[in-house]
């Protein structure tokens, strides 16, 4: 690695994370707007590099997925989050802080590890973003999400 | 109709769409606030034009409403949304930008098109805004809604 | 009390409220975040002031929890929301208004008197700041919360 490579975009290629391409909106909606500096990211549905949904993200914490699994659609979550923000504003280094992430996790009644699994959001931000990645949260479970995801994950972003 | 009738409240009027007024709180918060030129409007339940929540639109999705009820729901909530903005900034031509809608769906924890179900509030948004309506958007569903109502739908708004 | 003892703290005082020491975070997230003139509260936990979730204030309101157990643990929440302000800007006497609540109810799928809930949450915010703490608000039923908490409150600031 060159001395140079410090921009959010070499980060993600050190991650191993290749961002997809947003899909086209079906519906009268966006997927992140900006309003003055801050950046409103519609929620993202833990959808993989091939813009499918696996196996392991469909259902309800507390049923069949494990923590890992959890985790993991959480991390997918942010990067489609972080793949939003690259299309409305051009480059991930225009993002000057994290200023909070929404985590809605499907789950059971019963199911109160919440924290936990979206620890993987808030994990990756902060891996990608350093301390400008520690973001405010709110975590709640949810009887039931867009196509029976197991995660979604909003994002607001301080934008220089 | 004149050429110059291009104001939002014209097109709601084309729309067919009269404003409710909102009900004055009942309790220690209020429908919206105005903060630097970002308005935060309250969720809005399905009242309909007489303030009442309609029998089609209480309960959850997966019972006995149908899509229709749902989408018509979140057509109401957005009424109300606007009759909120109105009431705190005076005209809709004061709005700029839809920035957000946060939909919350009332639904069996089977029920899984909760998207078709908001785009009953997003379609709306744009008919009256167009491409100023186009908005971030998270839907989630949840366990129960105030008066078991079967949409509760909030927005932010950049304001001019 | 002197004709000075104007301030939000001593207004807690008077109320006999003891702002709790924010926990250290113990994940990559933070208990709010500052962008412009806007502070940003992750969502608080109904934690006792010995940090605790009282045995009435986990699980789910519909289940044996009372109204009067609701309407305490949103009103413990707030208090943390009022902790994490004080830690992260100085002095809550720099809030110039409360914009926003969000309340999260862990609740039956039955259990629609949110709003009743949520109202011990912003029934302090006003006693704590009068005219200043009206705020908008969105109240939803969860099927579940962190820890099995019985209620969670997150927060929107506008600061001075």
């Amino acid at each position: 690695m060159s001395q140079h490579s410090t921009s959010i975009e070499q980060r993600l290629s050190d991650l191993g994370i290749i961002l997809p391409t947003p899909a086209a909106p079906v519906a009268n909606y966006v997927g992140a707007v900006l309003t003055g500096s801050t950046l409103i990211v519609s929620g993202q549905l833990c959808f993989d590099a091939a813009g499918k949904l696996a196996p392991d993200h469909i259902g309800k914490m507390g049923d069949t997925a494990t923590m890992e699994d959890g985790q993991a659609a959480a991390r997918l979550c942010v990067i489609n989050v972080l793949a939003q923000i690259k299309a409305v504003v051009g480059s991930l280094d225009r993002v000057s802080r994290c200023v909070r992430l929404g985590g809605f996790i499907n789950c059971r009644p019963d199911f109160a590890s919440l924290p936990q699994v979206m620890n993987g959001a808030s994990d990756l931000m902060v891996e990608v973003f350093g301390d400008a990645g520690r973001h405010a949260r709110s975590t709640i479970g949810v009887a039931q999400l867009p196509l029976n995801a197991l995660v979604e994950v909003e994002g607001l972003f301080e934008i220089k």
